[in-house]
């Protein structure tokens, strides 16, 4: 039995908690928390002085604390982690073992994820370090990688791109079918499709629309149409991109 | 039984021929094509004036043929529909019964599609052909929708939005993990999860990221990070208009 402390209690650390919580490899010893918190029987403490001997230390806190949390730990040589997808290995304080365990999804409050089927990107100063890490993530994950500091930096401004800002592209097509009196939800279909293309053809394989086959016509009835400024230069630069791209 | 004869072949032709073949209410009676075409043991023909008698003519063909084909037709006051999501109404013939039938989804060659959940946006010039076309349209999908050439505009820039756009921010999360030899499969999870999240979310709730939450340390990193110009400019606009969002 592996025997984690995770330092927080936000959104990502209650995700884990809980897919923690739910298997026989890996058992949560403790949860450290500064604002008043309640898991099931797990003992949470609210001071660092009073974290108890444990395999792995799992910081679950926001980017700008992390650094400031791994000094503060009153302790020496042991596993010591965090799970963001920006922030390098080497900010950690040197005075422990120290590592990343980045789990790739997006976490919303109340909406249970399956952990079996979110990546999660590894990345230790040795390899006796990634053999636990490896172990601990296979315990609530199919999928482990392992990723280094700057491949993980280009990962999570990627996943700015296709979740950030698809939301967004989401927002906006909202925003239009709200001004125009039209439901939404015709459009979720269409999404739903235009993720799941992409699980079989490559991104390039799978785009379509007036860019694609630069109907000029088409795109200046749509910009035409639009009279929102931002939406109209979001418009104007991705159709200049789409006709641009280069096939990689 | 209602009777259609289906003007075209392309990618949309076919997968209504399929949907059309597959249940009882319908009956495909011919396809025109201008090229060789076979479909089961449906009669094709390649001459206008070989068209026969249906309650329905539906041409499923490019936006920029549809006048041409509507004019060419050689008879009168029977029910013309075409399938584009940005061609208004008028633009049909006027000897014939106008109308719209237009499904929207993105369709895709050799890609079967479950028709039942693809919303049917309907227009027509009477009561009687929507009831025809409601008709029709209920015979393939679960979902339809009576719908203005105005608001099907809008739709359609939506659609661009939710659906082009959208599968172009994939290829650059594919272009930035190309060029850092990460594997793309490690996003194809949140990208799921991204798209299913405003099923039960509304856009705006369900933004996250550097950008919704004024992160200007990471987003500062992630635009010396990203070395593409082009790339740099979506990032920078999408992000200031994030920061800008009007809640409707």
């Amino acid at each position: 039995m592996i025997k984690i402390a995770l330092i927080g209690s936000g959104n990502v650390a209650q995700h884990l908690i809980s897919a923690f919580n739910e298997n026989a490899e890996t058992q949560i010893v403790q949860v450290f928390s500064r604002s008043p918190f309640a898991f099931d029987n797990i003992p949470v403490v609210h001071d660092f002085n009073e974290l108890a001997e444990a395999d792995l230390y799992i910081i679950a806190v926001s980017d700008d604390a992390i650094v400031g949390i791994s000094e503060q730990l009153p302790f020496e040589k042991r596993l010591v982690v965090h799970t963001s997808g920006s922030v390098p290995i080497e900010v950690l304080s040197s005075k422990n073992r120290k590592g990343v365990f980045y789990p790739l999804q997006t976490f919303t409050k109340n909406k249970k994820v399956d952990f079996k089927s979110i990546p999660i990107c590894l990345e230790s100063e040795s390899k006796s370090d990634l053999d636990l890490l490896q172990k601990v993530a296979g315990s609530i994950s199919d999928q482990t990688f392992k990723i280094s500091s700057e491949q993980r930096k280009s990962l999570h401004v990627s996943a700015v791109f296709v979740n950030n800002f698809v939301n967004h592209l989401y927002k906006i097509g909202n925003d239009i079918c709200a001004e125009n009196k039209v439901p939404f939800d015709i459009l979720k279909p269409l999404i739903r499709e235009t993720a799941d293309k992409i699980l079989t053809l490559s991104p390039n394989e799978a785009q379509t629309g007036p860019a694609k086959r630069n109907d000029n016509q088409t795109i200046q009835r749509h910009l035409d149409f639009l009279s929102d400024e931002t939406q109209k230069n979001i418009y104007k630069l991705l159709t200049q991109s789409i006709q641009n791209g280069k096939d990689l």
